[in-house]
């Protein structure tokens, strides 16, 4: 039986909890959703704020809500070089000695201390999903994506839980290198 | 038997025809050396110049040397979209139907008709490595890189020559998704 998992590729975006979007924002304020999502409940807002590192900044990094525990953003590695901030690759949510950065709204501006990631290849299953294919949370799985750039990427990630829609979360470096756009489909083949 | 190659990371850069130097620098003007690159005679030159697409421009694309038959930009995926190009996967070389763009110089600018590339990743192997391991010019090459990041890249092109130097090129792209730098290891795997 063949797992093909549609393909999502993560531009640079920014989590943030409720306390700094009303920094950013002004108090009260709440995100907006400019469109869904893959996963439930997950949206785009039509907000964006500045990130700005010790070589370079972004003007427009879109918030991905809703307002999380944790600010984290996330970028690319060739992102992480274009401003100067040395983000490892991490699982979202782990986010412990990792660098921060200024990040500026239209109505004030934070200084995280931490949450700068370039985060770790994974896939989302639900359940289900998992259940069918015998694929465990936090197993790691090599996934297959074909085309003249075709690669096999390893320590892809499994993350199962019944919140979750079948997707694979890769970021524009990853996408780039490998000749894939969003809606692609791949292949796990271990 | 390991096959072991280094790996060489290739960031945008520019290849020039004599003609185009010289109306891009001055009658007569001659590329210098800023440093040798892994392949003999081939160097990084102390000159760049400016490339101009329809939705953005770099100001400082790096020359290599020494100059070509043919003019030819190679690109990432990510810079593609950025200067708003579509550069196809393309072999040095190979630039048959490619898109042009503006190159601007110091003392004059160059529309290209053709020429701007995204590199077909590639293994150049001098004609004993080559036959040491068995591997035939234009074979197509499963080369595997480990780490966080790990992957193994598919159709990776072997070029066998007598003026070559084992080196494996990627661009940046591929090496910011596999988590490697330049100087790093990988293995053919296949």
């Amino acid at each position: 039986m063949s797992k093909i998992v549609p393909v999502g590729v993560s531009a640079r975006h920014i989590h943030l909890t409720q306390e700094h979007i009303e920094i950013l924002f002004g108090a009260g304020y709440q995100l907006t959703e400019f469109k869904p999502l893959s996963q439930p409940g997950q949206f785009a807002a039509n907000e964006t704020v500045a990130v700005i590192g010790s070589k370079g900044q972004f003007d427009k990094v879109r918030i991905l809500g809703p307002a999380r525990p944790a600010s984290q953003l996330e970028i690319s590695r060739t992102d992480s070089f274009a401003i100067g901030v040395k983000a490892p690759v991490r699982e979202s949510g782990s986010i412990d000695g990792t660098p921060g950065i200024t990040v500026k709204g239209p109505a004030g501006e934070v200084e995280l201390q931490e949450g700068v990631i370039v985060a770790a290849r994974h896939i989302h299953f639900h359940t289900s999903d998992a259940a069918k294919w015998d694929i465990k949370d936090k197993q790691l799985l090599k996934v297959r994506v074909g085309g003249e750039r075709g690669l096999v990427f390893e320590n892809v990630i499994a993350r199962v839980s019944d919140s979750f829609a079948l997707d694979m979360h890769i970021d524009t470096d990853e996408a780039n290198g490998a000749g894939v756009k969003n809606g692609d489909s791949a292949e796990i083949v271990d």
